[in-house]
């Protein structure tokens, strides 16, 4: 097969789309012709030889994907050779063919296409995982989500307004704005000429940034408030004002999904199938895919997602 | 009545043993003549004006008394006049009478004496809420407690046993080691000379510390740890590596029990009552006091306090 693999640290240019030896299932995995893979921001911290990688990780990027079944490994039950599929990885997916355990499979949703497919685990089984499983989001409770016009960011706004949520999120220009909105954000914040600190109280904030935000985040969150941080684009540390936290009976929770067990990610994946995916077949959250581009030309993509000039997904397609 | 005042903010000094107006029970509440009040770190805070009082606070201290149900207001059932109770308060302790809700009241445990019951509610409700509903500390894990010699200290070692946890716990002294060893503590570390951060990992924290600790507290703890901070001797900011919260899945919790709705201390009441009261009925828990002054010598109380050599609760008695 061939594979985007990552030759050194360093900018989008470091990406080549090489030949590499094919993945074989192990028990309790199967193969996968991939047919499309979605990026994350995870991807380019990869790339930039920022993220420690859990023991056993494929070292091609690629968090999500969708295609075809190719090979099945012992003890798999329910899966059939062809069946369509998309998936939570732990990396691998920039590729024609990646192994994953069958606990991180999904089916493709009614009305979604195959190739689309491939946006859905990561952010879906992200947004679930912290505003649900970790942070206990509740129906009439205000939600702040950083950086609503990205792949978890639009998620995050459909969901959270489906749970009965009331929605603040921040976005870098005016259509971005328009686009969460129309998602059904209920005040949009353009970070680059106002505060979000201003707004709120906020029961949940949703983060990506890190770094001095972790100040401004705890700010404006109200009492019992839940501050979860998923994302350090920003930097690693921040000033935590213990104070406030104790206060406010508040906490912080830093939370990853590429280093939990195949058991812990089995089980997200299993909330994801039948609480999400009814959502995205009633129409109630939708996919957005800002493009799709081909696999080899990962360097492009990745570009265009450190630009920060895309609303959605950007999708690396197989031929 | 009489009642232990605060003139002015500052040190022990500044507490006056004055003539004060009888409180009346409002509508749910009872009035309790108060045979013993309990000291918490919380009142030295609140002595030194650093603590902001929740909207109508008693302005004297005390969160814990023992005594006797001598007033009954409109809607409260199941108590009668001369029923000897202990409660957990919102302040106003160090008096001769205070008003409180029902639902704070607990009843005196089998075993214990009406003037010890007074050292009990603040630290079993403080160390229930956090161990387990907040912290969720499960048997076979491993808690590290702050101050194993102290009123919580001493309360958090013996429940986490009792939990099935392993604890660890931090000490100040050879002679405050072997209580928390004959207590149930698995590990004394005295912080003098050894290093907290080098033991572990930790499953869940409680710290009264703050400041300086949070980045020491976060080190050690283990992946999907959770940092309990509810009080901040050593300060009111720290340094928070996010990288590492987001790494390890890990939450930094910050609680307070005196800003909660009396509805929630309701809550908090009736599961130590179930839950943790058999445990000091049953000698699986012991109440550590150190010892006892009158009421009328509260400053000479705190001074006690605030030199750090005591074990267990310090109990204030009315004549």
């Amino acid at each position: 097969m061939k594979a985007v693999s990552i030759k050194e640290p360093g900018g989008p240019e470091v990406l080549e789309w090489i030949e590499a030896e094919d993945p074989s299932p192990a028990a309790g995995e199967v193969v996968i012709d991939v047919v499309a893979a979605a990026l994350n921001r995870a991807d380019v911290m990869q790339r930039w030889g920022l993220y420690p990688l859990p023991p056993g990780t494929s070292p091609y990027p690629g968090l999500e994907v969708s295609g075809r079944i190719s090979a099945i490994g012992q003890g798999v039950t329910g899966r059939q050779l062809g069946d369509e599929v998309c998936a939570l990885l732990t990396g691998g997916g920039y590729a024609q063919k990646v192994a994953v355990p069958a606990g991180q499979l999904l089916t493709v949703p009614k009305g979604i296409g195959l190739v689309e497919a491939a946006g859905l685990p990561e952010a879906a089984a992200t947004v679930w995982s912290n505003l649900v499983m970790t942070a206990r989001l509740e129906e009439g409770e205000t939600l702040l989500v950083h950086g609503g016009a990205g792949g978890v960011g639009t998620m995050a706004v459909q969901i959270a307004k489906a749970l009965g949520a009331r929605v603040v999120t921040t976005v870098g220009s005016a259509e971005k704005a328009a686009g969460a909105r129309e998602l059904g954000a209920d005040v949009t914040i353009d970070y680059r000429t106002q505060d979000f600190t201003e707004h709120g109280p906020y029961d949940v904030v949703l983060d990506v940034i890190g770094g001095q935000y972790l100040e401004r985040n705890i700010r404006p969150l109200a009492h019992d408030g839940r501050l979860v941080v998923i994302g350090l684009q920003d930097g690693l540390e921040g000033q935590l004002n213990l104070a406030e936290l104790v206060f406010k009976r508040a906490s912080v929770h830093g939370t990853t999904l590429r280093t939990r067990s195949a058991r812990a990610k089995a089980a997200i994946v299993a909330q994801v199938q039948n609480e999400v995916w009814p959502m995205i077949e009633n129409g109630v959250v939708e996919l957005v895919v800002d493009r799709t581009l081909p696999m080899a030309e990962a360097a492009e993509a990745h570009r265009l997602m450190e630009a920060g000039q895309h609303t959605g997904k950007i999708l690396l397609v197989n031929d």
